[in-house]
């Protein structure tokens, strides 16, 4: 079993990204088990002097990251980058620096989608680089889902089976490049 | 008189960055004046669902953008770009599009500073460029502190006489900017 904590990185409650993570959850096979991370509005603003004792919304959050053998995180792009919203996070994961922050090590794949024909790559691209300084394992894997009003129907659901099969195609890289680090540590 | 609005991306007490605004703020010449903005953890994050109602904290930032002749904002880096709660709220002075985003048409200039060797360049060239997409017209200047520690004294006050006139030389930059728009709007 392999179990991945989804994370979006929009609030909006007919967010396009949430709704890929929704259907990476529905269609993923029997072994992988799927958390979708829905307390990102919870998390207090990034301050330094607050690193050791965060508040529980960050302890939950770290925990929720540490407790995943690997975390999707889904992405729209807001000014050509991050969310500051979704960045905020990484901030936080990337804490404490050599002292157990949840983010290092572990394995991520980043996905991301857009009403543009663009489907968010520069914010996907600025995350990846964000988190592979975090000490994150970044899947090398690239999804931008461009046009996503039209890829989903009135209640936020996928209906796209190209997009579908991409999202599948995502999670069993991330499974694998699981697989891979734990092969790696144990050999 | 120039009114300059100066934002910290920083919540620590003991920010540099913090300090270099208010260095900014009390070297700066009679016509200027500067505001410190001092309301960055009051900001809720981001979600486009309450773009039409976000709450005081966002009206009160956008008010404060809007009464200003220009705005200056130092940066740290974090994970290798914008810290989140900076992100944050250039994500919500972005909105709303074509409507009075504050930022839009607004000069502004990016100042950073970090303990490394290296001065916050990534975090400031990633802000300039969400800053232009967002609209705001980037004064054209880069200012990294490096190995701000050795720079500023046990109060959190800059002690260093190249990056005082440095910034002194970011001032004036910000000043021109404004009025050489004002120029243009008048022509």
């Amino acid at each position: 079993m392999t179990k991945i904590l989804a994370i979006s990185g929009s609030l909006r409650a007919g967010s396009h990204n949430t709704g890929l993570l929704r259907a990476a959850a529905r269609q993923a096979p029997a072994e992988v088990e799927f958390e979708l991370y829905d307390r990102l509005s919870d998390l207090p603003p990034f301050n330094q002097d607050a690193e050791d004792a965060p508040g529980e919304a960050i302890e939950d959050m770290r925990a929720r990251i540490q407790g995943a053998d690997a975390v999707l995180i889904a992405t729209p792009e807001y000014n050509g980058s991050i969310p500051g919203v979704l960045k905020n996070l990484v901030d936080w994961a990337s804490r404490p620096v050599g002292k157990g922050a949840p983010l290092y090590g572990k394995p991520v794949l980043v996905i991301g989608a857009s009403v543009t024909d663009y489907g968010a790559v520069w914010a996907q691209d600025h995350l990846r680089k964000a988190l592979g300084i975090a000490g994150a394992r970044v899947t090398d894997f690239e999804l931008p889902v461009a046009r996503a009003g039209e890829k989903f129907d009135e209640f936020g659901e996928l209906q796209h089976e190209e997009t579908a099969a991409q999202i599948d195609e995502a999670v069993a890289k991330l499974v694998d490049h699981h697989r891979s680090l734990g092969q790696a540590v144990r050999s």
